[in-house]
């Protein structure tokens, strides 16, 4: 069993210094309570709700600067596995990026491919696939926010062999119908059951500029069920599950079914031709 | 606005007679409420839990058999669009098959394509697209059950401009946590709005030798968020709801983003290569 957590924080724009101590309190509390997966949410340095490209540079850090080397930090003094989202400086271009740290150090670094409304101002997408990083406690991918909402890349890292996929997020609330929970939700849900995999999604609290959050933290087993969470309260938590990752090497879904297996792409192709 | 209509029937195995009796009662019924497209069940004429190949053979019916004329007599006589699923004998072999009729006939046959158990010893997997076909009510795709657990599948008809995705399923019921609901019930809803589509979904109930199920005929509207049901309920059901299909012809989910338009094809490619 290897104990995941995700890290609900309630980050703010502009206030690196307070985004980075909590997110450090929160890490120092999940390895306290045995977590060897700390997940954190999106953009943690920066805060999500920046008024244009000049606020982000000002903001973004290299993957050297303070933020990722206090994670780096914390995973070599509590043998942790942290992946985290950040505003990063890079080439003299602004990411929304994630990293990956161990106690080795610095793991992988993935830029957001998919960039949701006025992120398109101010960052420039990623261009390479999410990674799936073989580390200490299994393969782990990384992903962000809106990423989640394209099941062909959740497919892409479940067929890399990915146990557990990364989920660094901050969910803008939108309206939900009387007794549903966030269709974001059922998001995760889909990633894990349709690659039997784990998904653990690290969201965050805090409205920001009059924007308000999901607060939809969750660790999804490969059945597609919530193992802790979601939280969907607007207040800062740390969740922690036991997940036997192993699990997710054995992707059948019944006696004669395997999801992986199952596939049947020569169609999928064929399919793809779009009508008048 | 386009009234949608599935109907949710108690099927008994080798029991033709009452099966198309229920089915013939849903669709007038449904009729009656004003719906225009009414989706049935799967495999509404032998029932799902078959003994074997023999069983199956001996109560599957040409396209053209009591069954599929029966839905013709009726879409003609309501000026419907009805998609349900047949046990179906074509060319000497036996299919878990869907077809569409309206006024004017037959409009398509649809052989499953992912064969769920023990309908691999039963039935011959189809070969072909989903279809999705130009009606008097917008375009309506067909599926059956287990298809709806590839996403890719799902697009493949979201993007060939589904406006309603109509889902003839036989579910098997299987634990479901405590406070949660069946997580076939998230497929629909992330089909739905990962494609900015209604999903339409008739599931059945009753248990037939020893299998019981989800019951979860539900109608799903774009944003991921049921329009009715599910039914989550051991009982026949007939469920409307009053869907604006042209909202599907717009891919928008945010004021700068778009489900189709805002995909990566050329990296979800270079992401599929499987690791060790």
């Amino acid at each position: 069993m290897t104990r995941v957590a995700v890290a609900q924080l309630a980050l703010q724009v502009g206030r690196a210094e307070e985004n980075r101590a909590a997110a450090s309190a929160a890490v120092v509390e999940a390895a306290a309570a045995g977590a060897r997966l700390v997940v954190l949410p999106e953009l943690v340095n920066s805060g999500y709700v920046l008024s244009g490209p000049a606020e982000a540079r000002a903001l973004a850090e290299p993957v050297d600067g303070r933020t990722v080397s206090e994670w780096a930090r914390l995973a070599r003094a509590h043998d942790l596995v942290i992946v985290g989202g950040f505003c990063e400086l890079a080439g003299g271009r602004v990411g929304n990026s994630q990293a990956m740290v161990d106690a080795g150090g610095l793991r992988a670094v993935y830029r957001k491919v998919h960039l949701w409304d006025a992120e398109q101002d101010v960052f420039v997408p990623g261009e390479d696939p999410a990674p799936v990083v073989d580390t200490v406690i299994g393969r782990v991918a990384m992903m962000v926010c809106y990423d989640l909402e394209f099941p062909e890349w959740v497919r892409s890292v479940g067929l890399r062999g990915a146990d557990v996929l990364a989920v660094s997020t901050n969910w803008p609330a939108s309206p939900v119908p009387q007794g549903e929970r966030s269709v974001l939700i059922a998001y995760a849900q889909v990633a894990a059951a349709s690659n039997r995999m784990f998904v653990a999604v690290a969201d965050r609290c805090s409205a920001e500029r009059g924007v308000g959050w999901v607060s939809g933290s969750s660790i999804m087993g490969p059945h597609g069920y919530p193992l802790a969470g979601p939280v969907l309260q607007d207040r800062p938590a740390v969740l922690v599950a036991d997940c036997d990752l192993s699990a997710a090497r054995d992707k059948t879904s019944g006696p004669r079914n395997d999801v992986h297996r199952d596939r049947r792409p020569d169609l999928y192709a064929a399919g793809e031709t779009v009508s008048a």
